[in-house]
């Protein structure tokens, strides 16, 4: 039935200001009328990583997945199209590239990286791992670049499958969604949470027919952005439920207040097996949560990714308002079970995971100037005179087998000034300097860009003379 | 004309027992009648990286890389499929793989990184550029797994667009291949040079037919695995060439000596304004390669990837062997304008590059068994009795936020001694161990893995402690 939902879609509030990823000179891609004009397909874009943040900020979040016991698995780009198949629910599916058929083999590009993983862990039938894949997912939308939605995107998951302490899983993902966020430093943020069985047992509870469950979960899935007045009219109008029904899930869904009065709530007015389960599952969840200091809001109201979805669900918002959400993700304990259950042996392994939006995060990170430009080295080899590029590069040579990071000048006529200059506009510390005369007599000499004092050193000593001053 | 050559395609001479990449239980994908079993698409393969050498590997090459002023470009996975067509040489066009198309517009996934590179500078009209790129791009062949031969698998380029000093840029990707095989410590190796104007020049010289060049270069191409009495044949009896024109041919191609011998024996054998400009610039590569402290030997009989070389060509392969070439490159000064020239203004930026065969280096390391597993953690908090699962954690969290590389036993029963077992197995520096009456008493018991001897420490100064003996 929740066929309409896609688990771990990002919702689709843009950017502040989209970052296009567009050369140094700084030249946007011009429109031409002509067929033969070049660019990229439509919905992708070429990514040139001049700044430091876009690696260093996804070294970050493996370092936080290595310390939750994250294995690294790349799975292809494509899968076998019946892998992926009705796995996304009806409109998604529509959303999936194929590609042109090869020697009878249906193929199509990945839509998600879950997928790809309930796969392997079906194919060789894994029963317990914790992975991680950071990769690009494609889908067949119509894009709309201004809003950051792309054709090809990156998705960033973390999943643990197999049989743990029951919700201790659940609550790693909490936490390493929290720790992220707070190391990337990327400001206040809420981590609302729900649970699947339990928003089903509430609406089924209040009188909504199991045929709306999925239209009212829409419905009900857009309070974050609008009032309950509105959701309350679209439900009795769209969705034709009677009054009485909307003002009882009311009651459920727009309850605010502390979790442990949320699970009061719940627990005395939802009844049979299902939502018992569920609430007690929240109950342990929040204990974990405690012991890992994450702080996580009880939201009635969040329906997201329902297709996959079994258990506790969530979806972390920046507070600022800027972008959507950042980082979502659930349980989902079927999705390998119904991979294999065609075959003759049916293999099923429950599993929990977390998406984070990192191209998202990129765009954030590149608005707030958090871009550290890396070093463009710590030594530059100049020369004054034409024609001592040989022995620039000589010099050079010797210093990147001492280990020292250098750059040399490499135009063989090049203004000495320019040079000098390079080094000071890119904070270069030493600059050797390579002389006819002083070539001759064997020596060089050293400058410290800052203060523009030059010592006289003999080649000999040079790399010693170099890693003294930069230790200093 | 030269049609059928492949730029930068790797020989396929397989490394000595290709690895498969399992899962950790060993379990390998089983055969499987029936269409609904589960497996990757034809060619294609999951990679698990439980050790960490794939990763240090691209680690090690970019730190090269950045070090020669490389800026890393991430282009999609796809281009336009009138963007590649034509640029591979007649066979491999065939070996494009095709999307299905998507509102009129055709695309193919990428069939290496060079000709999405030289989109890059057209489109954006780049005149000077140092770009690397690690990636996956696809071929449409018959995958022959045990040969290494894969439709998906990564190439890892470094290219230099633009007008520098002649050949400077030609030297520098010799010396980063030499660096990163050093740095890698893969043994030793040999670069192979030549010069495609210089080999076309040499052919003609030698009274091959301009009709036959392609051919011929093909045959003698061979001279790596082959000796020259079989080529020999192959050119007489398949390529049709006289006898006279072959020994003519053995004196240039077969020659053997110092690369100073070989530039004599080119500048006073062959004539015409094309050779004497490519003699020269060998003579100046050479100097160049000398100054880097770069190994080179002339060879004149090697003739790859000519379908963009216009220059200097090379390749690299390890002495012992096993595998076939590792890295290999050169000049392609007439891509990015070819990519222009039905466009209304034509763009040109003379281009030199190299690829790396990193999927081969993984394999060669996995076989020298370098891998050096990642340490788990090195602090692991464990417990003796069961129900203390949720002080382990508030423990552990603490042992997080003071940035202590720390893993908790996750089971809430789980044997003591195999947690203490665990932890040396695993090489865990200190064990945590909380315990009930300890708890009570504020107090925790601190574990030397190696000498199992116990202390007990106050709550409150447990991280100190812990830094002290992480860094004794």
């Amino acid at each position: 039935m929740w066929a309409t939902f896609f688990r771990r879609s990002f919702s689709t509030t843009p950017a502040a200001s989209p970052v296009i990823y567009s050369h140094r000179s700084g030249a946007k891609q011009k429109k031409k009328g002509n067929a033969s004009a070049l660019k990229t397909p439509r919905g992708t874009r070429d990514f040139l990583d001049e700044n430091a943040h876009r690696k260093s900020t996804i070294r970050t979040i493996e370092d936080v997945f290595k310390c939750y016991g994250g294995t690294e698995l790349d799975t292809p780009v494509y899968e076998l199209t019946d892998v992926l198949l009705g796995k996304y629910g009806g409109e998604a599916n529509k959303l999936v590239y194929d590609l042109v058929e090869n020697d009878g083999e249906r193929c199509s590009l990945r839509y998600d990286l879950t997928v790809p993983f309930a796969r392997y862990l079906a194919m060789n039938r894994v029963s317990k791992m914790r992975r991680y894949q950071i990769g690009k997912v494609y889908r067949r939308e119509k894009p709309v670049m201004t809003k950051g939605r792309y054709c090809e995107f990156h998705q960033c998951d973390f999943d643990i499958a197999g049989v743990e302490e029951p919700m201790l899983p659940d609550a790693e993902c909490l936490s390493i969604v929290d720790e992220v966020v707070k190391k990337l430093d990327l400001g206040s943020f809420t981590t609302r949470v729900n649970h699947r069985s339990l928003l089903e047992a509430v609406l089924l509870q209040c009188g909504v027919p199991v045929e709306a469950i999925q239209s009212v979960c829409c419905s009900i899935d857009k309070l974050d952005k609008e009032p309950w007045k509105k959701v309350s009219e679209e439900l009795r109008l769209q969705n034709n439920i009677p009054s009485s029904v909307v003002s009882e899930l009311e009651r459920f869904i727009t309850f605010e207040g502390e979790n442990t009065d949320m699970i009061k709530l719940f627990r005395e007015k939802v009844g049979g097996p299902q939502a018992t389960a569920s609430i007690q599952e929240m109950e342990v969840l929040f204990d974990y949560c405690n012991a890992f200091g994450v702080n996580v809001t009880f939201d009635p109201s969040l329906a997201r990714g329902l297709d996959y979805y079994t258990g506790m669900i969530f979806e972390t918002v920046l507070e600022d308002g800027a972008c959507g959400s950042i980082a979502a993700g659930g349980r989902y304990d079927n999705l390998v079970h119904s991979l294999t259950s065609e075959t003759r042996k049916p293999f099923s392994v429950p599993c929990v995971g977390l998406s984070i939006g990192i191209e998202r995060i990129f765009s954030l990170l590149e608005q707030k100037k958090k871009n550290t430009k890396e070093a463009v080295a710590d030594v530059f080899v100049a020369s004054p005179q034409k024609s001592l590029l040989l022995e620039r590069i000589s010099v050079w040579k010797k210093l990147r087998d001492a280990g020292i990071k250098a750059q040399f000048e490499r135009r063989n006529k090049s203004k000495f000034l320019d040079q000098l200059q390079f080094c000071e506009a890119n904070d270069v510390k030493l600059a050797v300097i390579i002389g006819e005369q002083e070539s001759k007599e064997g020596v060089l000499k050293l400058r410290n860009v800052a203060t523009r004092e030059e010592t006289i050193v003999p080649e000999g000593s040079l790399i010693d003379e170099i890693q003294k001053r930069l230790v200093d």
